[in-house]
C-alpha cells in the first residue's frame, strides 16, 4: 500500500511550475552573492509592487528562521512576544524564537480557531510590568491561522492597533498569507495595518524553500544582512531563494493557486462525514474524529495529523487535485 | 561596460546542470517533510557510499549555518574553537559561531596559506586552563583552505590527532572539499581521520544552495533535527536541499567539475603577470597586486577582491571557461 | 503608617547573626580570588560534610543564576526542562533558563501545592520525541515547593528515578531546602536521590546574598568556573559569598532557624481566620482571601502578595517574631 | 613559608572598614527586595550626587556581569564592541560579552599601556560596513587602564566623541575608576563625556563584591531590572550590594583609599630594581622581569602575575601597607 501524503501538510507538495521555471531561468550566468543580485532585486520589486509599499525584502529558506530572526529584532532577550497559544512559533518551531532571541519569551493567548480576541489581547497588555516576568515587546499574529481561519482587515487592525498603542512592535506570520488573500484579505491592507514585519510564505504556497521577510519599518533594515548572516540565513547564492517569487508573482500564481487550494479544502469539507471543528476559510479542514476511524484511515495509507487541539487536520495545497479530494472523501466515508 | 563576476567568487556561478536537473527531477510528487523524504535519504546514501562511512547526513542552505550549528554542538558557550585566524568562521561569518554557540569563542592561529602548523596547534593546546579564558573544546580545519592550499591526509591527520589527544572534538569546514579531492585528497581519508563532523560544500562546488553536514560521531545525531529546527535550519521541503547532491554524486560531477575549476586556476596562474602569493593547489589564485593595477582591472569591469592578507583573489568555479581565463589573462597583462 | 514587610517574602529579612558574623570574620587579611580561597574551601567542606557526599560546591549571589546556570549545563538549547508550572524558574525568573541556556525550553506541569505527581511526569516523559518540539533533557524539582509544601524522600525519589530512567538529568531548586529539612526531609537523602545538581538556598534561609550550587555529578564540575565566569557569576572576592555558610553550618543555624520560620508559619496558620489553601509544611501560609479584606490588610500597612494561583501568601523567615505573628493575626481578624 | 597575596591583585584585599560597617548597618530590619529598598536608594543618591548627574544606578556582585550586561544593551548580537585588545572584557572575562550578548563580537585595538589612540579608533571606525563582519555598535574604554595608566578627560573625550559621531554607543569600564579619580580625573567629567554607561568599581576599590552600573542614557533604564533578573544579576537582598557604597561615598573613602593605593604603587615603583614597563599613574606597577628573578620571587612566597603583554604586574590596594611595600621592595632587590 502506498502512503498518500497529499493531505498531510501543504509543504509535502512540490513546487508549482511557475516557481520552478523561474528558478531554472535564474540559473543562467554569474550573479553577485548574498542578495546583491538581479534576481533578488527583481523579486523584491515585485513584492513592493504587490503590496504597494516601500519595504525592504529579504528571503530565507525557512519560515521558522524568518519568524525567529525578525522577532529577535523586535523583542529583547528580557522581553516577550505575545502570540496565540497554538501559533506555529509557539508549538512547532522547537523554541526557535528563544534561540534567535537569546531567551526571548512567549506569552501565549487562547482564542478560537487560532485567532486572538481583542479582549484577550487587552488583558495581556494590561498586566502590570514587573522585573520577574518578561514583559511584552511585540505581538505576532498569523493569517491565515493555524486552523485555517482568516482574520479580516478590521479584526487584524484592531489587534495591531492595540499592540502599537501599548508600545509593542508587530509581526505577521504569513506562512499561508496567500491563502488569506485568496480568501478575501486585501494585499494592500498589510501596509495599512502599520505592521513592522510580515513574513510571506513561499514554501507552503508552492515555491521551492523560500519565505519573504518584508520589513515595513525601514529602521529594522539597518544591518539586517549582518543579522541574517550571523544567524546562518544569508545564503551566498541568494538568487535561488528569490527566483520562485518572480515566477509566482509575475503570473499571479501565488494567489490563484492559493485560491485553488482553498477551493479544494471547501470541496473536501463538503464531502466530510465528520463534524467540522474550525471554519474552513483557507486551505485546511479540521474535523472531530475519534481514534478508531483515524486508525482505519491510516490503514488506508492516508497520512494526516491529529492536531494540537485534538482535531484531525487535512491540508490542501496548490497540487491537490479534485480527484484526490474525491478519493479521500470516499476513504473518509468508508472509515467513518 | 558589463561587470564580470566570473572570478569574484566560486559562489557567483549558477548551478551545474547535474545539480539543477536533479532538483527538477526531485520536484515530482508529494514527499514527507523535514528531511524524512526519499530524496534526502538517497542523497545521504550517496554520501555514505562515497565516504565509505556509516555517517548521519543533513543538508542546510548555508555553509555558515552548517559550520556554526555543528561547532555549537562540539563546544560549550564557555569554551572555544581553535581555527586558523583567516578561517571563514573567523573572518567571514559575522560571528555566527558565537551566535549559534551562545558566545562560544574562537582561538585564532596564524599559519601560511590558511594551513595550521602542528607546532602552532601544540602551543595553543599547551595553554594552561584558567577560568577567565575560554579553553578549547574543538578544532576546526578547512580543506581546501581559504587561500587555495590543500592539506594532505598526513598533515590533517597530525592536527586532528593532536586535537583528539588533548580531548578536543574536530570539525572540517569542507566548503571547497571537492576541490581538495580533485587535488588529490582521498575521499575515504575523512573516515580515517577520526573527525567528529565534516561539512561538505555543495554551493561553491556548483549546487543550488546546499551544504552537507556529515556527522561521523553518531552521538551528535541525537536530537540533531531538533537542533536544526531550533536554529531555523530544518526546512520543510528538505528534498530541494538534498536533490542537487544526487545529481552531483551519481555522475561524479562534484569531483570532476571541481577538477575543472582547479585546472582553470592553474591555467590562470600560468597567465598571471603578478607574483603568486599562495600555492595554487585548488581553485583560487592569489597574487601580490598594488592598488593601481587593481583599480585598472576594476575599470575593465572585472570584479575581484583584495583578501584579508592583502593579496588579490581570483576564484575559478565549475562554470569558469577557458575563454574567460584567457580574457582575464589578457586584461591582467594590460593592467599590470 | 509604617509598611510592614515581615511577611512579604523570606528575602525581606536581613542576615542572621551567624551569617553576618562569619562574613565579618572572613574580611580579615588577603585571600586569593575567584573561589580559590580558604573561606570558600571551608564552606564547601562544611556542605560536603553536611550532605555526606563528595560533591563540588560553588556559590553565587543569586538563586536565579544558580538555577539557570546549572540547568544550562544539563539541557541543550534545543531541549527543555520539565518543571512545575508554578516553579520559580517558570514564573519568577524572567526567563532566565532561556537566557542562560540560549533558548532552552520549559515543559510546565500542573500539580497540587507545587508538587508534581508521578503520573503527570510519566505522561510528559511519554510524549513522542519530534523535531519540532524541545524534548526534555532535565527535570527540575523544588523542595520545599513554592506553596510551602514539602516532598518526602520517597516522593522525590520516585520522580527523580523516573526522570533518570528516561535519560534525563535532575536538578533540585532548594531555595528553601533548609525549611524542607526542618520539616523532616533528611539532609543525606540528597545523595541517595542521585540528583545531578542541587541548589541550596542561603538567601531566604538568612544569609547575605548567597546560594550554594552542589554538583553531585563531578563531570559537570569540569570547566564550571569558566561557565560561571562567562555568565558573570564568578566574583573575584568570592569569600564573601561563601562566608555566611560557615556561620550557618558550623552552628547548625541554617536548620534551626528554618525550624523557627516553619514554626512561625504554623503559629500564623493557627491564628488564621481565612481558609488555608495549601498544606503548611514549611515557612509559608497561603490562604483564600477576597480582594476586599486584602485591601483592608494593605491599608493596615501589611505587605503581602496575591500569588500566581490566586491565594494570598504570607512568608515567615528566621527573623519573624512571635509578636509579629500575633500582631498580624490580630490584623487579619480585624480585616476578615 | 606563607604565601603573600598582597600584590597579586587589588581584589585579594578584604573590604575597607567603611564598606563593611555600612554593610553591617544595612542588615537591620526588613527591607523590600530586588533593589526597591532604602539602602539601594540611598547609595544611588550618593552616586548621583557624586557625579552631579541624573542617572539610573544598579548594583551587581560582579564586574564581568556589569560590563557584559550593559554591553549587551548597547550592541546587538550581529554587531561588535570596539575595545583595547587587552581590555578586561577581551582577555579576562571568558567571553562574557558574547554570552550576555548572544554572540556580540569584539573589535580589539592595540595601544600603549591599555590606552587607545584616536588614530587607531578612527581607522576602526573607517572600516567599510559589510554583512560578513560584525560592525561596531559600541566603544568600551577602561579608566584607569589594565596597565595602570590613566586617560585624561580630553583624551577620553576625543575617543568618546569620535565614537558618538560614528553612531556608536559608549561604555566605560571603571573597575578602577576611583584610582583614576585619585590620579586627577574629575568625577564630574563622566557626565561631560556623554557616555551611555559607566561601570564604577566597588570590589577593587575596597568593597565587598559590588559594582555600580551607571546609566547615563535613561532610555537604557527601561526594563533594565528585567534584563538584570533575566541574567541572574538582580539579587533579592539587593541592599547588601548597595550598602558598601554608602560607607565608601559618605566618607569619601572610595577616593581617599584609592589615593592611598596609588601612593603605594608610586612608592613601590621608587623601590623597584626592574625597569618600569608602563606609566605608574594608578595602583599598578608593571615591570620587565625575566623568568629567573620571577621564579626567585615566587620562591619567597610572593604571588604576582606575568601579564598578557609579558610584563610582571604588582597591584596595590586600599589595604596595602607601607611596610608591605618595603618588604616587597627588599625581596625584589634580593631576587633582582
Amino acid at each position: 500500500m502506498a502512503h498518500r501524503y497529499d493531505f498531510a501538510s501543504d509543504n509535502v507538495a512540490g513546487a508549482m511550475p511557475e516557481a520552478l521555471n523561474a528558478l531554472v531561468a535564474a540559473n543562467a550566468g554569474f550573479a553577485s552573492g548574498y542578495g546583491a543580485d538581479h534576481v533578488s532585486a527583481r523579486a523584491a520589486d515585485l513584492i513592493r509592487g504587490m503590496l504597494d509599499a516601500d519595504v525592504d525584502v529579504r528571503f530565507t529558506a525557512s519560515g521558522t528562521a524568518a519568524n525567529a530572526l525578525t522577532l529577535a529584532a523586535l523583542a529583547g532577550p528580557h522581553e516577550a512576544v505575545i502570540c496565540h497559544e497554538h501559533a506555529h512559533i509557539a508549538t512547532d518551531e522547537t523554541g526557535a524564537p528563544g534561540f534567535f532571541g537569546a531567551g526571548v519569551g512567549l506569552i501565549p493567548l487562547a482564542g478560537a480557531s487560532g485567532r486572538i480576541e481583542p479582549a484577550t489581547l487587552a488583558a495581556a497588555l494590561d498586566q502590570p510590568e514587573v522585573a520577574y516576568r518578561q514583559s511584552p515587546a511585540a505581538l505576532s499574529l498569523t493569517n491565515a491561522t493555524e486552523y485555517g481561519a482568516v482574520y479580516g482587515e478590521n479584526q487584524l487592525g484592531e489587534l495591531v492597533g492595540a499592540a502599537k498603542a501599548a508600545g509593542l512592535k508587530t509581526h505577521l506570520d504569513g506562512a499561508r498569507f496567500s491563502n488569506a488573500v485568496a480568501a478575501g484579505f486585501q494585499l494592500k491592507a498589510l501596509k495599512r495595518l502599520g505592521l513592522d514585519v510580515a513574513v510571506l510564505g513561499g514554501t507552503k504556497a508552492g515555491a521551492t524553500p523560500s519565505e519573504a521577510i518584508v520589513l515595513f519599518d525601514k529602521q529594522l533594515a539597518r544591518r539586517f544582512d549582518a543579522r541574517m548572516k550571523h544567524a546562518g540565513q544569508l545564503v551566498s547564492k541568494a538568487r535561488y531563494l528569490a527566483a520562485p517569487w518572480i515566477g509566482m508573482l509575475e503570473t499571479d500564481a501565488w494567489i490563484t493557486r492559493a485560491a485553488h487550494a482553498n477551493a479544494m479544502a471547501r470541496k473536501l469539507a463538503g464531502l466530510m462525514p465528520f463534524s467540522i471543528a474550525h471554519p474552513v476559510e483557507a486551505n485546511g479542514v479540521f474535523v472531530d474524529m475519534d481514534d478508531a476511524p483515524l486508525k482505519r484511515l491510516y490503514a488506508e495509507g492516508w497520512q494526516v495529523y491529529r492536531f494540537i487541539d485534538g482535531s484531525v487536520r487535512f491540508m490542501c495545497s496548490w497540487a491537490t487535485t479534485e480527484a484526490a479530494v474525491e478519493e479521500l472523501g470516499a476513504a473518509l466515508k468508508k472509515v467513518a
